[in-house]
């Protein structure tokens, strides 16, 4: 029996893993800072990770065979260099010592491309893991450990490097959830030139990869992406069209992104090792995203 | 008013370095796991620095300015790949979080040489820190969260690398430990071919640099070592001559030391900034290493 914990649950890529785990035939245990019924069919259970006792205590009743760690601080404008960073790391490393020491056998932990050097355009296996901000070189450090710690207590481990991610359950502060937003509502809003390239990929793709990635043994690093740049600009000014609206995106107001001129990943590793492929087109993703903002009325979530 | 928390106060380092940091006027906060009084007029607390909240609530009351952390699990022989050494990463960055909250402002970190990378003789600065073993990489990527942290803080920071240390109070399976106890007891002891070069320093020396870079403000990472190599064999037929014995020693039999063969430091940053040098010859230093084990008729220390 398989039988999967999954920390972020109920976060913005979590909630879109379980269906395709549960189709996998994993049995699912969500973990989420509060208890929540986002999917049916799934055992929830309400944890604070930053607790070590609380957090061994679930793994103890658990006893998961496999583990999707994505849970993390990412307050948007805050997560790069907040202490709080700190914490997750040491969190993360109580969390993999707990699920192994409880049985344990195949773990897939969450990374970044902010792990990459990023002074010059990336990424691809040339470019050196040199990361800049606090949160690269958390995420960075924690991915030694891992690979080191599961080298050392023969865990099967996996690490998939999230890229650029949109669509339904983003936070409001991102850009695309905001912009989507902003469509919904007609109330302009400013954006950066927008010219920066990056590999934006369905949040339903990254989750598909993460469950490809812990169906199967495959170990190392791999980076999730679509492979493909756009220009920030084209893929808003796309949102634009697709939500009938016109004239509601400005560009080159407000301060520019992080990370050089292009951030594109290199998916090669799950395309030839997993045989993944993005299923989501590009305006099918944005009319889901439109769509989840107008359900809600543009409403952000509470946090 | 300096106020300085030592975690590891009670170990090998940590108890040298407690009437050096007096004498340089701090008030100092001895923590160890178990209650000693090892030295008059300093405050001991017993404090399990793996139990975040115990830590965290000693911070708060002492409310220390600085901190020297020399706390790791080292058990001689498995400290190498034992998967503790991830609990100490935890507990590590938790202390610093706790040391920068509750007021802290200069904190220095107990390194290790086996952060370098090992598959050549080493060590200098070009020589990269591409650790091999558990231990080493789990310090190496403290030492990046630390300085990331630091910088993000506005904690002032440094990090001492420890190469090889040896002296009263090191335990007692630990190589010159284990040889003094056996000429002590005129045993015969099995070593290595003894070939390997290694840079040993006087544990008080080791002390001393620490209590420099605690009482200082140069940031960044410092190698503590007297900067000449010698043999193992050389190192322990002159402990045997020191003891007044011969014949105890017999090289070649056990296994082989980690690392290439030679291992020596290069000081220059302490020497050129900090103004420190080593005070212990090898022959005094060797000396009270076999008085120390004399006068306790070669009984190791409860751990």
């Amino acid at each position: 029996m398989k039988r999967a914990v999954i920390t972020g649950a109920g976060g913005f890529i979590g909630r879109h893993v379980l269906s395709p785990l549960s189709a996998r035939g994993f049995e699912v245990v969500a973990l989420s800072r509060s208890e929540r019924a986002l999917s049916e069919g799934t055992e929830w259970r309400a944890v604070d990770l930053l607790d070590a006792e609380a957090t061994d205590r679930v793994f103890a009743q658990v006893q998961a065979t496999h583990l999707l760690h994505l849970a993390w601080d990412t307050k948007p404008g805050e997560y790069w260099e907040a202490p709080e960073n700190l914490d997750w790391v040491a969190a993360s490393l109580r969390l993999l010592r707990s699920f192994r020491d409880h049985g344990g056998r195949r773990a897939v932990v969450a990374g970044t491309c902010a792990e990459y050097d990023w002074t010059e355009d990336c990424c691809d296996e040339r470019t050196p893991l040199r990361p800049a901000s606090l949160y690269g070189k958390s995420k960075n450090a924690l991915r030694e450990l891992f690979a080191a710690y599961a080298r050392s207590s023969a865990l099967s481990a996996a690490w998939g490097r999230v890229f650029f991610t949109y669509g339904p359950g983003e936070r409001a502060e991102r850009i695309v959830a905001a912009v989507a937003r902003a469509l919904d509502q007609e109330t302009p809003i400013q954006c950066s030139h927008g010219l920066q390239v990056r590999d934006f990929l369905y949040v339903g793709d990254v989750a598909g990869a993460f469950a490809s990635l812990l169906d199967g043994d495959a170990e190392g690093e791999f980076d999730i992406g679509s492979g493909r740049g756009i220009a920030l600009r084209d893929l808003l000014l796309r949102l634009e069209e697709r939500a009938g609206r016109s004239g509601i995106v400005r560009f080159g107001d407000a301060a520019e992104d992080r990370g050089p001129m292009k951030i594109v990943a290199d998916p090669d590793r799950l395309r030839s090792e997993l045989g993944w492929t993005p299923l989501t087109s590009l305006d099918e993703g944005l009319d889901r995203t439109l769509a989840w903002w107008r359900e809600r009325g543009g409403a952000p979530e509470p946090q």
